[in-house]
């Protein structure tokens, strides 16, 4: 994990850039633009408003009361409005993103032709294929559980192939229903909290400190290491916790998370363990929460292909749910999840599976190694984020005067909960280029 | 459409089988093998139960109580089942399926050569691209509009590109929430009412009547031309309806269409209209709700390339709606839905969207209509099913006598609700020579 602290925006800058990079270890960045020409579009319409007259026809159905409880834009849409507007305002500028962690590197081509030769087979009598199982392709299933979860009792037929962890998040909370209490640590993925509200889990957002009712936010601060002080944690149903963490970067250590899982045990609750970015953990923390003795009884793991291989446009993720995992009156949890994804989704691409399948065989570990060492660059030693502090700020007022002053768009923390204010998020995915472009507008204005 | 009433099974199987051949028109049939090798697995575990000892440690976590609401097994996975324990019963039986509604004929490869080149093109730095707008590419947005809904007054931001209709019709009950009432055809497809359970719309399942409590069927019978009769339907605030309606296979003509869209404006209901089988249309029947005058503020409609260019495992799909369909207090639900999209769900696979875009080019369009064309082959003129009755008898029944004496394995009408019972839905899909295979063992088991 890495924190800096600094006193005012101008040193923050300038310092924060240095540790940025890793002081002598500029011949290694291999970060990133995300310019993100596809999600501009889509992310305007995020925020645009269809426009209606006063005087139009009304239907006479009510608006889901929970979407009105909604703040704001999500996130990264909001993000990108301003981008957006700030290029209007600046058409000649040349706009650098080191906000939202969205993958730049090409796909090795050990996946990509694999997908090629899937959709080309879709044209022959012998190669195509109609409905997939809406679990994932058996041969995949069987492919994650042996390469993610060897020897930690985790089967072909526990895994659930998805479409993206996104999707797979809010899935969980149809399955979960609109009766649970959820707890996540602050700073989280704001999915899971926006999809919580969506479901109708929480009571309204309160203003005065930035939450939602009926949410348990597990504050996560450099004074407690980014691990919450689960003495002070009020018992929830659902507990999600992303290891490392988007957006700190700090990955839980196994005592931590074996704290986590008692802790879960002792409430009967269930975690939601969120491991998307397990694969740029290099030290000996653990890559899954099943790595955990017990773990199976009161965990479940939602996993991504999207940073592992630059999948983010792709779309292929999982859910892991062990068959131990039970309701309150015995039920198994993963029968249940079954009957939703058979019901409520109807099975990853099979051109998007068979990449999966590339993925994990042999050559495909080996190649996107390759795309995983050239992520990790900074003194972030588990994480593609680097999270940096500024004590007293506003995280939308850096976000504004970093933007306005060396367009360089980064994250506000504040966007990940209340416990991000103050913060700002630096991704580390993308060019080499355009790191030490944004670097040098870095020094220039700060100099 | 076609209706054949039958007096038993023994003289029903032989008419139906000519009316399914169509006397004079053997040689324009290429009807199918709905072989579903993958969705078997993953059928299969749709039914099994995960192994819970009672001695097991339970979290505290309540069960769902809406997934407790929830019949038997989502159709298609009951009926793969019991088509996998008839296989094990006869090893040696060359089971042939006219059951599940899957496509069986190969993509033209104007289409899949485009999502390989896509697909080779993400391992390179200037084709690669990451996250994409959760509505769908902006191209694809508006090749969607222009291909189907031009002059209607549907624009490309109206058009939310998704991974398949049955995914998005999930995504809709999200987007109501539980306390919306709704209607649905009655028979259709089981989708709408099962996820109207899931999200809590509706009360326990009244054995009695079949039904769910709080959901209006609206019986389609031969008796009313399987179009309701609206002045006998209890208000709603959601009206799924389905046209050509799967199962029957009905087309509602145009003064029909604008009598449901009258009745929606009156009762302040919002129509979810599913064109999914509309490219079979082959009169003058509209295509989509858009071609009703007026149907724009009552109405949104979900789509699917899954049966129009066989990407049942491809996946993808779209939903048009109108910026004038509005919530009693006037906020636009296309604004809701697209937080929804954006919070929910993250873009369609850029591949899938690939081959999307070359079916709706010109040489995808004139390729598909060859593939329309060979599935276009009983009297029914609108749809690929035949849906055929046998009074008095039990769609199970039914369904069992024939794949018990005929390894042949078709869809018990009951499976889409009360009004099917008696039914039995024969699919279009596939291949020649397996029908007149399936014909010829009829003909002789009933001769």
């Amino acid at each position: 994990m890495s924190v800096i602290i600094h006193q005012n925006l101008s040193t923050s800058i300038s310092s924060s850039t240095s540790t940025f990079l890793g002081h002598n270890n500029l011949k290694s960045i291999k970060c990133s633009n995300v310019s993100i020409p596809g999600r501009i579009s889509g992310v305007i319409k995020c925020v645009a408003t269809p426009s209606a007259e006063k005087t139009a026809y009304k239907t006479k159905v009510s608006r889901n009361e929970n979407m009105g409880k909604l703040q704001a834009g999500y996130l990264f849409p909001e993000i990108a409005r301003r981008r957006a507007a700030h290029m209007l305002k600046y058409p000649d500028a040349q706009v650098i993103s080191l906000g939202i962690g969205d993958t730049t590197e090409p796909i090795p081509e050990v996946i990509t032709s694999a997908m090629a030769k899937r959709s080309y087979a879709l044209s022959t009598v012998e190669g195509y294929t109609g409905y997939g199982a809406e679990q994932g392709e058996k041969q995949l299933r069987a492919a994650i559980a042996k390469t993610y979860y060897e020897n930690l009792g985790i089967e072909e037929d526990d895994i659930f192939v998805s479409d993206g962890a996104k999707s797979d998040i809010s899935r969980l909370q149809v399955l979960f229903g609109s009766k649970v209490t959820m707890a996540v640590q602050d700073p989280s993925y704001p999915a899971y909290v926006d999809s919580s509200v969506i479901l109708g889990q929480t009571g309204q957002f309160q203003k005065d400190v930035e939450k939602y009712g009926n949410i348990e936010y597990m504050k996560c601060t450099p004074e407690n290491g980014f691990f919450p002080d689960l003495s002070a944690i009020r018992r929830t149903d659902i507990i999600f916790f992303c290891s490392p963490n988007n957006p700190t970067g700090y990955a839980a250590s196994r005592e931590q998370l074996t704290r986590l899982v008692e802790f879960a045990k002792e409430n009967g609750s269930i975690i939601v363990f969120d491991s998307a970015y397990a694969l740029y953990i290099s030290d000996d923390n653990p890559r899954s929460i099943f790595e955990i003795p017990g773990a199976k009884e009161v965990s479940m793991e939602v996993s991504s292909f999207s940073k592992y291989a630059g999948f983010t446009g792709v779309r292929l993720g999982w859910t892991a749910i062990p068959k131990e995992l039970l309701y309150s009156d015995g039920f198994p949890v993963a029968k249940d999840f079954n009957r939703i994804v058979c019901t409520c989704f109807n099975g990853a691409s099979n051109i998007a599976q068979a990449g999966g399948l590339a993925c994990v065989s042999p050559e495909g570990i080996k190649s996107r190694h390759s795309i995983r060492l050239v992520l990790r660059y900074t003194e972030e030693k588990n994480a593609p984020y680097v999270w940096i502090y500024f004590p007293g700020q506003s995280s939308w007022d850096v976000f504004s005067e970093i933007l306005e002053k060396t367009h360089v768009v980064t994250t506000p923390g504040s966007g990940f909960g209340p416990g991000g204010e103050g913060f700002i998020r630096v991704s580390a995915f993308g060019h080499r280029e355009n790191v030490l472009e944004a670097c040098r507008r870095f020094k220039q204005l700060y100099k």
